[in-house]
């Protein structure tokens, strides 16, 4: 880089500043992409005779051998700067001088950044219906696997395993709906901003948004080299998902543990300890848990970077791409292996007879009083309590309900006696019974969790679609770019 | 709410336990939501005959009169067992006990926080209209109006005030494309997802959905009481829009320092000091970019609440609705303010002719040497890189550069002199004839900015357009919920 | 305070701007300090007959009597100016507009804030100190009370709940130790640093930081006005220490779950549901949890707004007060709540019985195996970790271990039989022996832990001490402010 | 590891399981503190005779040798299994299996991570002395050289370079403080606590320690292994340091623009642009000021983390420790990199004469009036503000001002004239003057600044005192482990 900008205004840079200050080594991320943005711009400031059409197809045909020549070392300020020297060496500074010709730096980078985001996010999209799909599939193993819904960490009302790994995908879904806005936010072209307010040459930002893959210009100029918030909206995108994923996996976490005794983790994906040999340690959700969390930590790293920075292009910038590509690395790694495990949890074969999940049938219980025998709700709250209480003194559990008990404790809360019989008792503390007597819609019942299983293998699809649909968009467009350049290159 | 709750099978709480929990102050925001939610509740569940018309009748009358009545604090839990309790008070436990039927606070919760967020988001969605309104007016007066555009905060290139502004409109324009994609997400209803399992009661979530003003029902009943994605996201989005307006704010108190000297802060919206008589400190920015980074704050303090809870309701949610509510009235706080303070900045008469500002040029001028003579961008850089030098080194500015001095920085640097007349070196170094002649799109050039001011006053139109139709909607839906209560009742 | 400051320099401020910077309802906090530093500064000046002696007495005699009248409203600035309008209404403006001579709003508002922080950490550590008392007295009751010591949330070892105590006693005290630690760098005076430079008046900054209770002048005045890292440190002091606290807060909400069942709130700190009668919600300790992670998100929302500010006083940190008081209040309640609950929590009568905590003795039954029998350790680990697989895949537990096992697995694993005698393995898996044989320094025996609770009585003993002495020390200075005001009033 | 510890409990590990969870390539950075203490560790079993002489001989060998030969790779899980792996295969499974005896993963980590740890921070200290000496050397050069003082980022009152750089010097030595009293607490020492409960073995955790150099043992074991306040306390104060050191950074930034004109950045640490050639960039400041902030974010993320977590060894500790070396390495480059910049800036020229600094003096202006004239000061300050508007109105500066006009504008804003002499507005308006005549402690006068550099060598002195200190302790503790296994070896 001395060489090339430094002769005029300044004096040569210290070796230590470069080698600081440089973003070589990160920049091998967006190489591709920086190459692919030269090439288009090239080929459009011929199309529009800005540069002749000779130079243009030397230095065309420069950037399409250099691809792989290019060495990124920290001696060198960056990308941008490594393919200008190396065109310049294939085809001279005479006609290499104009690569850079209405463009700059500053739209360059973000045109990169914005490319390669594309990438990332429509992987992420992938691996999180992956994802998806082994809930569903798991889901459909257990449409009728008591498993206790829990608030406050205390066992609340009986649902299936099924009705819970169809709320992890519901919430899922959510972040895929905010990640397809988010790409079209992304999905928008800086090119021809130049420094920060275009150019005196005549260009088309159109022709090279449309040679990009990009569904529009980002229209003013200052803010197209200025604006970092797509990046923050990223960065969003995933400190969200990571609350989401967090949660699921702490549930996993204590399902498994010996005290919870719900779910069983897979032997390959469990550990043990180096001491105690009793151990099976869920490492790996541990590591889920702290690694997603630490994703969302970059947010609020790069945001307070960010957060009264004068507008214009600040070398700040250069320091937050990392955070970007890290968090995607981890999400997408994390999100992965949170598959594999899911897919092979099971549920403990007697799980569902835990003395204390017997009481998660109390609610159900008050319903039936309130339905059967036309009592407030409120008074059967009450006299269902003080059961609850009665049973849990002697060391009981709600299996050992009975109406002459029911009765009694009615006639001590209330002073009124309640006639009750065995069959409406047994009915309502039944777990299975209680879970499909809750059939409306959203509710834990087989058939309702059936249709809902449906419906969301369609959201599914749609998914697929969407990503398939902007993938095809961005081929076409790599295919319109190289064979444009072909043909200015007379190689077709 | 001892009275109500603890009856059965908890020996009564400690009134500082009691004053501890409650959320009862805070549940004031959200009052006139949770009697609503109660309304349409109780209405649905009569039209679906789950309690006889009479009973249903009463508690509606309760609820109808009970609005002014409720006090809430700190003594009782929450703004919902309050609720409980008034109409318990007014209709007796026989008929009032049947009012959080099939319901549990933890649906009701949710759905009263995204009744009122719904306000708030259309209340911050006008409030950033209204300083977009600003900015286009501001930008009107001043489309020829010169001002740096800063790199690194170093002068780079030439653009007007218009041209600014404008860039501060767009980043506010994609806040609000967020905000409105956030609400359609906020929009759900979870009524009817009871504790977490729905009910064995054969309820319509559809109905209460639609009579609350919701787009559709949140489906998933666990998902619906234990997501509070929506909550981040609200406040993810509100971190993001403080991103960009303190950047914005910095470039006023930047701009507006001595030193600067680009803009004149309004007398009556700065400050001096209570020692230095000759101060006029920019105070009202200060705060704002001040408070708009501890919005950005709330964002991370809620989500590492939220990181890693356990599925289902957790009494931790409740701390973090306050923290939604500061935010979102420090946003609209702040953004008005700025309104105001925007409309009244001047530019400083003389700005313009400010010395440093001068090489500001110089990009053009290399332009010029590649338009005009044909040589390369790079070269041009280097001949004009030296000529900035030798103009600084005898405290000269550009526009103290003559065809001479080009020719003879262009001989000792590339040894080869250069011909360029006055008037070349005259048209390129006058700033408005840069920022005219830069008419690419999305430049600076009056023309083009002109072009982009009418644009975005379209969008403006689109969103009052979309908050219109928002509030219409609600409207409607509260007219509906007060109509047939009213038929219930026999009013009418 | 237009009439005070703005006659000169500006044109009237907007209401509207003042009451949106006005800091004057947050400034009740430190209104006292802020009269007592005028007093302070006004007899230093009196003492150096910078300000004569008769008009001293004046103004010295206003402040005397101002503390009660004064009002704080949003219509002012701040307390600073109230002050001074209280005074010149009292004085004249002749005389009360030397009130302000030789200082500046910079170097009050920090000496302000340090004052009442002072306060407030001798406050929390007092609350800290109670808790710690706290659990000694319950760690003296449970000597020999078996609890599971858990790694990755599965059974490890047995420790006792005395000895968990402990551990969490020793967590807070290193929060002593840093706060102790940070009230030296707090007990540092900015006065007369003026508004950055101090003054050309030859004041004595030693002597009005003796009078108002400081260590030690805050020497460089820039410095000195500027610095707020004194606020930073003490907001990561409360948010380590809240990361400790919520660690200890899960550990209780886990252990009162029905699933642990290790532990019983007492029903008074404890809350049921509104719709399911058998729950008994841990709604306190979730609460601390949630609002002791808000605090720690104060940190990070003040060092966002503090980071990159330029040097001197900004405005920006007239926000960041508010927040730190905020986190002081929270703190402390919580941490007072956190007492009571802790004081009256039981053990489970039942529950060192449970099946999947037999396991827990693995590691002690391994360890036999080396001392009695002289086999590796890692050969150890093996045997008995396939000796708890067989265990479990019968569903038996560590209690039905029998020597005959022990040497079919060991054959089987290593190909040697095993020679253990019944009394060896009784005692390796009697839960109370192997927590007794565990007495190396810091460990879980009855015996050492009594130890332990020794040496920690003594270190809450210093702890207390520390505090009486800075009390003392305040007292002292508030004293000799009173007495030397009173001398020059010639009241005594 | 398989094969080490999975024999017995668990089936084989998945492959892609280890590699995720697997913190080998990490663990580079603590392996050679691992080896030691297994050094320390084993020379204490057999000091104490839980291993005999001759096994425990051949497992020091083997450690002894086994430095280089150890590979770390994302199939093993981890150093601590390495090593053992490493000495098995030396010298058999028999001699061996004890190496982990009477220890653990989780007490040996901990101990591991606090010895690289005091290592980095004992480097930290180091470069922030090496900055503060560049500070001191600035300071020297420039006891008289001018700057301005600015609060709300408006020149308030002049001061000097030298006055600046001794402020910014006070505030590194905040962090060196509180670096020295985290030192404190990191150099305890949690070997011996094992999994969590200490073990049934009677060793010495008071020797391991010593032979380690720590200052003394982490005492309950289950605090021992489960707290990780050690680390947040290391983050925070690295994220305070950073908060002080962007705003030093933002200074340089702003002081060195075009605009304000205050400082020269060297050539050789300033970049130019792409494309524009007369830019003077200061990205290694602005890369600086990114990665600081950045470094603070780290503090959040490992909060957040560590928020909650359950007692007991976790998982998620694990992916906390890169980031803490991360931390370091960055703030150590920064701050290297700082004290490079530092010691070759340059202050402009001519900077003192800029017109807007001029009203700087208007505080000494309003001083004189009260000092010479027996104004009070809130007058006095009215009647400057008044001038400086009047003259900011006519284009001139505080040079401008004349007896005349002073007389002029009191009798206009105080209906009264007022009598000054020539020489003492030109006395009170200059600069130089101005800053000589603030002589009170702390302040800006050449000859107050000369003191107090005088005493911050002293202190910087003390800092390097305290650094070799320490590396003398710890080497003592290093020759005394290696001369120890010597001796058991027979070596010596």
């Amino acid at each position: 880089m001395p060489d090339l900008l430094r002769k005029g205004r300044l004096a040569p840079a210290a070796k230590d500043a470069v080698k600081f200050t440089s973003s070589a080594l990160d920049d091998v991320k967006i190489l591709k992409q920086i190459v692919d943005i030269n090439k288009a711009h090239m080929l459009m400031l011929a199309e529009k005779d800005i540069v002749n059409r000779e130079a243009a197809q030397k230095i065309l045909k420069a950037l399409f051998d250099t691809n792989s020549k290019i060495k990124l070392s920290p001696e060198i300020d960056d990308a941008h700067m490594a393919v200008e020297e190396q065109v310049v060496k294939a085809v001279g500074a005479e006609v290499g001088g104009n690569l850079n010709l209405a463009k700059s730096r500053n739209d360059q980078v973000s045109t990169a950044i914005r490319m390669k985001l594309r990438q990332e996010l429509l992987c992420l999209v992938e691996t999180l219906n992956e994802l998806q799909k082994t809930l569903i599939q798991q889901a459909e193993q257990h449409l009728k696997t008591i498993v206790p819904g829990y608030t406050h960490l205390q066992p609340a009302q009986p649902i299936t395993l099924a009705h819970y790994l169809v709320a992890q995908f519901d919430a899922l879904q959510r972040s895929l709906e905010r990640l397809e806005e988010t790409y079209e936010r992304v999905n928008r072209c800086p090119m021809g901003a130049g420094a920060l307010a275009t150019t005196s040459f005549t260009i088309s930002r159109e022709r090279v948004a449309e040679l990009l893959g990009f569904s529009m210009v980002l229209e003013n100029s200052l803010d197209a080299v200025s604006t970092r918030d797509y990046l923050l909206e990223m960065l969003a995108d995933l400190s969200i998902l990571a609350a989401d994923v967090t949660r699921f996996v702490e549930d996993l976490i204590l399902w498994s543990t010996a005290d919870f005794g719900v779910l069983e983790l897979p032997d390959e994906y469990a550990f043990t300890s180096s001491i105690m040999p009793q151990k099976k340690n869920p490492d790996m959700l541990e590591v889920i848990r702290a690694r997603m969390s630490l994703v969302s930590g970059n947010y609020i790293a790069c945001a307070t970077t960010i957060m009264a920075l004068p507008s214009g292009y600040n070398m700040d910038f250069q320091e937050l791409t990392p955070k970007l590509w890290t968090s995607f690395d981890t999400s997408i790694g994390c999100l992965a292996m949170l598959s594999k495990v899911v897919a092979k949890i099971k549920v403990k074969s007697n799980h569902a007879d835990k003395p204390v999940w017997s009481f998660m049938a109390a609610t159900e219980l008050a319903n039936m009083l309130v339905r059967n025998h036309n009592i407030p709700f409120r008074t059967a709250h009450k006299i269902v309590g003080a059961l609850v209480k009665a049973l849990i003194d002697e060391g009981k559990t709600l299996k050992d309900a009975t109406p002459a008990l029911l009765s009694d404790v009615s006639k001590e809360t209330l002073d009124q006696p309640l006639k009750v019989n065995k069959e409406e008792v047994a009915a309502a503390t039944n777990l299975l019974n209680v879970v499909e007597s809750h059939k409306v819609k959203g509710g834990p019942s087989p058939a309702e969790v059936a249709r809902m299983l449906g419906k969301r293998k369609k959201e599914m699809d749609a998914s697929k679609g969407w990503v398939s649909q902007k993938k095809n968009g961005l081929t076409k467009a790599e295919e319109m770019l190289e064979s444009s350049v072909r043909v200015v290159l007379g190689l077709k």
